[in-house]
């Protein structure tokens, strides 16, 4: 029976997802303010977390932590002026303090350029001072039509890194470090598959040259950006007056980037592409819990609880995050599928028999493999897990990605090919403004988002645009959105 | 020359708290907007290991991590009577999005009662969701009349934990461990010298039946409260209706604890206690670098530097943080006390004669002491120090408090005493309401504050309350507060 009190039908993916995020207890989305979710301990240990691995590979490449504050004059909000109009229908604004009237609106931040870069103008003085990479992990705020829990918060958590150098190589090069650190985490250790796109000019971010981003392929075949990072050029420098005096005697407006972490986004993108119906699948370096151990209650219990309680010291020593689970009131069937729901990557089951022959028995969550090991292998055997456990998530999510991309060769084709999820490869006429009508009639007609070309492998287009017929100079791809 | 560069006259207090935070590199107060600060990356790395060492206390007392939204809705903040009329007099408010007015006004978070416990009402049903003990950390928004950097911000950082129990004996043992919880982190960890208190009535967190805190005396003779947790009986229970059905079949209401642990207050009670006239002493906990490592420059500088890169290595790998200030353009003495204003605890200075003797010179922050160590008992060494800077911080803070307290058997000593600075004890007549009179003449008459009478040690009244003349019931700390 307690197979099926936690099973969830993963082929309505909507539905999958919002009882995933309240079953496992994730989030709760009844706070009562639309967009607002409370993180319940499961989802906050996985944010955490989350947040612990992409500060440490920022601070890796000379990243520093910093907090500005939530609030920004609406005047520091105008200064760049896409920049405001991009963000100012979704900004919530502080009017009143105590019985008071502010003197200007306070907008609680949607990004946090114009809270930072009037210090920076302050900071920076000559080469000496640069770079300059600050980065701070906050929660951001923006008035979202059609809010969605982690997906499109109207609060949400994330990392932003914002960098100011002397020269325009070092911001071009840091933009593809950013990228290179979202798939060093998001791919590299937790085996979500990611695909980096430069985003064309209408869909770049308000105040930017270039932008770049990662978008993750959802299990309902519409895409959702996890990250992205900004060549911000002296746009924001010369709007901001940030100059700094160079060696050769000239006082120069430094060149900017700046970096979003989505880490809300990257909770959905995790419990999504990994789960099933059994419930969440979680990677080693996320997981609250790595290794539950579930006592089997019969003869002997009380050797077998304290040999339990031997594993779960043992296993506590050399850093794994160990739970005993000694409920007496729930039965092991029960626990079993409880733990699997939750996401637990290895479950151990502590038997008499297991007692008596020295041996354990491993239950992996992702393969559902059950091993049997000695003793004293114990703990290599739960590494070997963790990282074969991360080479399969890698393996099966870009397996699955790369059967989600399509090549169309008419717009019908197109059409049809979005209808049913996923990429849509196709050539494009141009990924600068002249391509917008192009972009926009796909918009209107499909749905479809031209996401932009990729940026790790080169793909010579062939032929023509799919929309205007005009010679193609771009490979896009294109994909329903979150 | 380089000695007096950096600096900073302590005996005006004000000046030196000003000075050293702008000048060490811990927060920028020129915002723009009044109450809100910059935090700059050295003051967020002391910020970041604070909420981990309270983080990791927490948890090890059954805690878990969450996070509430940021904003709460005004019907919310009005459930319970005395809590809104405490705090909505701060309360920032949003009320427009976009260019929509809300429906209600939004409040900026305070403090999470009114945000939280509409959930707990939801997560709570039986005694087996009891205790439920989560925290949050977070910025809190305070609409203050007099800002001040760290010690009264508009937005400051916190953690807050919010516990329910079946029993109003859990809830009163809760306290007590919170109190525990503040001074094994605050004292045990980083030398802080603290006094326990329990508030009197008229002093309470509003909604409170009691209010137990922490506070810290500062070098100009004021106290500043760091922690704070409250009994909350059944205040917030009965208004918020959260019920749990317990063994003997009757639904009652829970009985709450509320926990707030001031992480801005402590890093300016740290900056404060510990630094000196040469800046910032930091225990080895929260360091940002707790090692640096100085190169002496002349002959053989290569097999110095190599030496230098060497070492930062070793250390680095048994885990200290560790700074290698190889910068070329500085010399040693201005690297010494750089890196002593910014409070370093070691420093390690390299030569030629330290390369050839295998020896290395340690300079300690606290003390200014200068040993040799043979260079196999580096890692010993330091690992000494930062024992022994700890004893001697807590020692010496433990002296200043004990030298700052003064029995005042009259009033216009008290009133002497306040003006001197630190704090008074005396008898007092009441710490329930029938001692609020007296209380408001101290406070009218000499600014001083009763703080509440200490839990720590039971000290016996003897004679009459300071103020009126009555029977003294307790022994009262008074001080100017922050």
């Amino acid at each position: 029976m307690s197979k099926f009190i936690f099973q969830i039908d993963k082929s309505s993916f909507s539905e999958w997802y919002s009882k995933i995020i309240s079953t496992a207890e994730i989030a709760d989305v009844r706070y009562g303010v639309a967009g607002f979710i409370v993180i319940r301990p499961w989802g906050m240990y996985i944010a955490r977390e989350l947040y612990r691995l992409f500060e440490a590979e920022l601070e890796k490449r000379g990243h520093q932590p910093s907090l500005f504050p939530t609030v920004i004059p609406e005047e520091n909000l105008e200064v760049e002026k896409e920049h405001v109009t991009g963000f100012k229908p979704e900004v919530f604004w502080v009017t009143e303090a105590g019985e008071e009237k502010l003197e200007r609106r306070l907008a609680l931040r949607p990004t946090s350029e114009t809270a930072m870069y009037p210090m920076y103008k302050l900071w920076i003085q000559g080469r000496r001072d640069l770079p300059l990479k600050l980065y701070q992990s906050c929660s951001v705020f923006r008035y979202e039509k059609t809010p969605r829990p982690f997906i499109k918060g109207r609060e949400f958590l994330w990392i932003e890194a914002h960098d100011a150098f002397a020269t325009l190589e070092e911001a071009e090069r840091q933009v593809l470090e950013d990228m290179e650190t979202t798939r060093s985490v998001l791919y590299e250790k937790l085996g979500v598959p990611i695909m980096p796109f430069q985003r064309p000019e209408w869909d770049k971010f308000p105040g930017a040259v270039h932008t770049y981003a990662h978008d993750v392929l959802m299990p309902d075949g519409r895409v959702c950006q996890v990250a992205s990072t900004h060549l911000l050029g002296q746009n924001f420098s010369k709007a901001f007056d940030i100059i700094f005096l160079d060696e050769d005697g000239q006082r120069k407006h430094v060149y900017q980037t700046c970096y979003g972490i989505g880490i809300s986004r990257m909770i959905a993108a995790l419990i999504s592409v990994h789960g099933d119906s059994g419930g969440l699948v979680l990677p080693f370096p996320v997981a609250p819990i790595q290794v539950v151990i579930v006592p089997i209650p019969g003869e002997e219990t009380a050797r077998v609880l304290e040999k339990c309680r031997q594993l779960e010291q043992q296993l506590r020593e050399v850093g794994f995050r160990v739970h005993l689970d000694d409920a007496p009131e729930r039965t092991p069937g029960y626990k079993y599928y409880y733990w699997e729901m939750k996401g637990v990557p290895v479950r151990i089951e502590v038997g008499k028999q297991e007692v008596e022959s020295e041996t354990l028995t491993l239950a992996r969550r992702d393969t559902r493999e059950k091993i049997r090991v000695r003793e004293e292998e114990l703990v290599d055997a739960i590494r070997e897990i963790a990282e074969d456990m991360l080479r399969n998530l890698k393996a099966r999510g870009e397996a699955n990605l790369n059967s989600m991309i399509r090549d169309a060769s008419s717009f019908s084709e197109l059409r049809q090919y979005l209808e049913e999820g996923g990429y849509v490869r196709a050539g494009f006429c141009s990924t600068s403004w002249e391509g917008e009508p192009c972009a926009a009639k796909i918009q209107e007609e499909t749905r479809g988002r031209v996401r932009g070309f990729r940026i790790d492998v080169e793909e010579e287009p062939e032929g023509t645009c799919i929309v205007c017929g005009k010679p193609a100079k771009h490979v896009v791809y294109i994909a329903r959105q979150y």
